[in-house]
């Protein structure tokens, strides 16, 4: 049964969440799934809703229109539409290490998400042979100092001919530089190996060894100019003890980084996020 | 600011949201809360709704039988109707172990809770010097097999006399009769130390120790009469090795218990739980 | 470094750490891992103990007999004696999911553990291609209610023609039945969709969702003749709601599923569990 | 039974183990508890054991001195002896909130801890009520910037008369200046309401909100002379999402707090904690 799903946020006012069902109900759209938040601080109003679109009485192709026309700009709303048919496209970044890529991958070919994968991007050729067996396009691109620019933008129109809606840093181990980001702002999500805003930049498991943490984390975000301080989709953590060397933390860590950052890019397939100034709203 | 709260579930129909919503913001009520779900299974429409009452059009004591008229009748809703100054009075039921009395107190000696604490009742005379040191009525009532029917009879009326709203077992150590269940229906929460349904009656942690498991656990529901079998409320676990002891689960159970107990006692006070069947809506 | 493993257990004594310690000592061997815990209800004392063979005076083909000859007689020990080199072969069973599979395959492709896996042995072609992407020999074995004792007894052939050491089971759906039990006795490592000893036995998954539990769990254990009953290895929990459909479980369980039996599975490999009675004892 | 503990630690030589248990053994002392373990990083070996005194051939009172002039001379071991009957005195530091205090006076009252807790020591008054309610000396030490070095003097000269042993922070909300530091080094223990070194200093709910964390935590920590950066005890966490507010994660991280501060003064008391540069070794 095909659906659209709304996202949207305004300045909070009364009437706004019976307006927008109303909207939807008095067209005979079927809602199957509402969430709502107010944010009291900043208040502001936050709303997802999802309608089944067989008996709808405005055509797929003007809702955007006409919801943006009678309402949108009467709330001063920001808003995203989707439709369950709109598969999302994913471009895989890596590097060296595998785990999260194999557990991706793995999903990719179980079919336990609804997204094309059309492309991996490497800075370093160690991975390919995954790539090839799992029979997804493996392109390595070498970075240095001196070609990053040109190499990135390289990369954006690969990523563009491909029609890549959202970008995976997979472990991958380079910084993205502003003109990526601008591309895909708060379509890139990163997986980083710390318990943020514990341990930013490199090394984070010699920094939690160095300091004595009896807890491990890890945490997906969204990538932004500032390095590791990008709004936090999902974060978990595993115990430690004085026992674990450094090693046997990247080992336990491997495993919190796969679901993790698995977990924040279902969501994001699944179009449960919102992004507010640097937080992110993670419907249910 | 004084609000209502407004908890309901019925047969789902499209427009149930929208008309509800409607009818409080149009009355010039301020929505300051909603949530909502539909069980997909069973077909039902749960929702949660709070809103200010300072220009409500409708007053307050009508409220009830204007919603009763105008949409629960329509609807089929069974529907409660909360008023934020209503205060819940609890009754504690203890036995020998004094972890979840203490914590409980605490909270309530603290001012965390909206609540009053009219009474402790107990089979055993031991905590009454807790219950002393925090001021409140402690009333002995001796429990055996013969007078079990008439101390209960009693208790309820104790318990009447006070207002008293619902009831929590903080580690009482007696199965509650037909007649106190039927008196507060889902208005009794116990808290069971083991992970429901798992180690269900007498010894949960010497169980676990016999079963040799990795992790305890610790399970608040209220309390039906098919025993430690009504609908869980909070459930958590602590992680343990092969070295710890039958002591050592007790030990640990007892924070967990305390913890897990008072979430449940929070979420009650709060109107937060709706029971459906054998099973809660938690409301966030 | 050449090292030797020696696991052991026995009726507890005094002296007897001491003694074993020493009998590594006095003859030249460098202990780098010692873990020894006394259960003093059962008064049995168990002990993991590794060293270093480089200069170690005994022939490593003598240390068997010497330790039996002089200690194990003595204390009426049951012991285990492993050599770094000598690496563990494991069969994996498998039916129609894949996410243990994968799971388990991108972690022996990485080469995080030190273990050969010869053959894959299923009742079901559909993970064929799998088990083909990452090159490992696929043996379908179809089970009937008629076969399944010739198709077992040809399994049991064919595992000990690739020197099998152990078997796993990565949500292999048959039940194992006694003749491969006795033959790699506390070397079936299971892993069961929930949280153990509840919902022991089919649809796991769908019991959670009918008891309404707040966390689910799995649970991987050696497999004994009794369904479910086996000592058990590791647990591990997720935290759910009233949200979560049956189809939300069984997501959110595959996560679990293949933590929880890759964690079981390399402790195995790295020799630190022993098995007294139906529990485990679990080195660090 | 009465029992010697020892905990050392030394730079690890082969031998030490068998050397240490060998003394106890031939000595006639029964070890019940021996737990050790090597730091390969610093080539530290530390180790904890316990033994029972009944037949142990050395009288009590000579075990120091034969232990220190035997043994850690030889192998320059830092070592701490504690006898079974020695019971540690702690003084409470606390400041307005109740919650810490209240979670370890129960646990007290209920005789859970082996401890005596002859005073409480506050910088405001607002917590006497609840020391008295438990019966345990209230002094009020107001502190200003002015009074601050003389007002610390005056409670180490009331600490020592009490004879105190260690101090517990309980939410104590003033920075602890050096002297006292050097009075009990490794000796106070203090609950930092983050996942430290996430959030050092002060308002770390504030922090966290602002950041948009999933997950908050509480840290306990013995007190060094820079702020909030001394050996970890004891870390936990839990969950939050959008919809937390700074107050939720006030209310929340409570129960957090109390539960990983007692965790942490179990361990000191049980004597199981041994400090070594900035971390600790936490014996099971």
């Amino acid at each position: 049964m095909k659906t659209a799903k709304l996202l949207l946020h305004c300045p909070d006012k009364p009437g706004i969440l019976a307006e927008v069902t109303d909207f939807i109900t008095v067209n005979k759209g079927n809602i199957i799934y509402l969430d709502q938040y107010v944010d009291h601080v900043e208040n502001i109003f936050f709303m997802r809703i999802e309608w089944e679109l067989q008996d709808f009485l405005i055509p797929q192709e003007k809702i955007y229109d006409y919801f943006s026309t009678l309402y949108a700009q009467k709330y001063s709303m920001v808003f995203r539409l989707y439709f369950s048919d709109m598969k999302p496209r994913m471009a895989l970044f890596v590097s060296k290490m595998s785990h999260c890529l194999f557990d991706i991958l793995a999903r990719y070919t179980a079919g336990e998400w609804f997204v094309d994968i059309p492309l991996i991007i490497s800075n370093h050729p160690d991975l390919e042979p995954v790539a090839q067996r799992f029979g997804i396009p493996f392109h390595l691109f070498p970075i240095t100092k001196e070609n990053k620019q040109e190499q990135e933008r390289r990369e954006l129109e690969l990523l563009a001919q491909h029609g890549v809606t959202f970008i995976v840093l997979a472990r991958y181990m380079q910084v993205i530089s502003e003109q990526m980001i601008e591309a895909y702002p708060n379509r890139i999500i990163n997986i980083h190996h710390s318990f943020l805003p514990a341990f930013v930049g490199a090394k984070p498991y010699h920094a939690a060894f160095e300091r004595g943490v009896k807890i491990i984390g890890a945490t997906s975000h969204y990538v932004t100019t500032e390095l590791d301080a990008g709004p936090i989709i999902e974060q978990d953590i595993v115990r430690i003890t004085h026992k674990d060397s450094v090693q046997d933390l990247v080992s336990k860590g491997k495993d919190l980084e796969k679901i993790v950052l698995s977990r924040a890019v279902q969501k994001h397939i699944e179009r449960k996020i919102l992004v507010y100034k640097n937080k992110t709203v993670i419907f249910n």
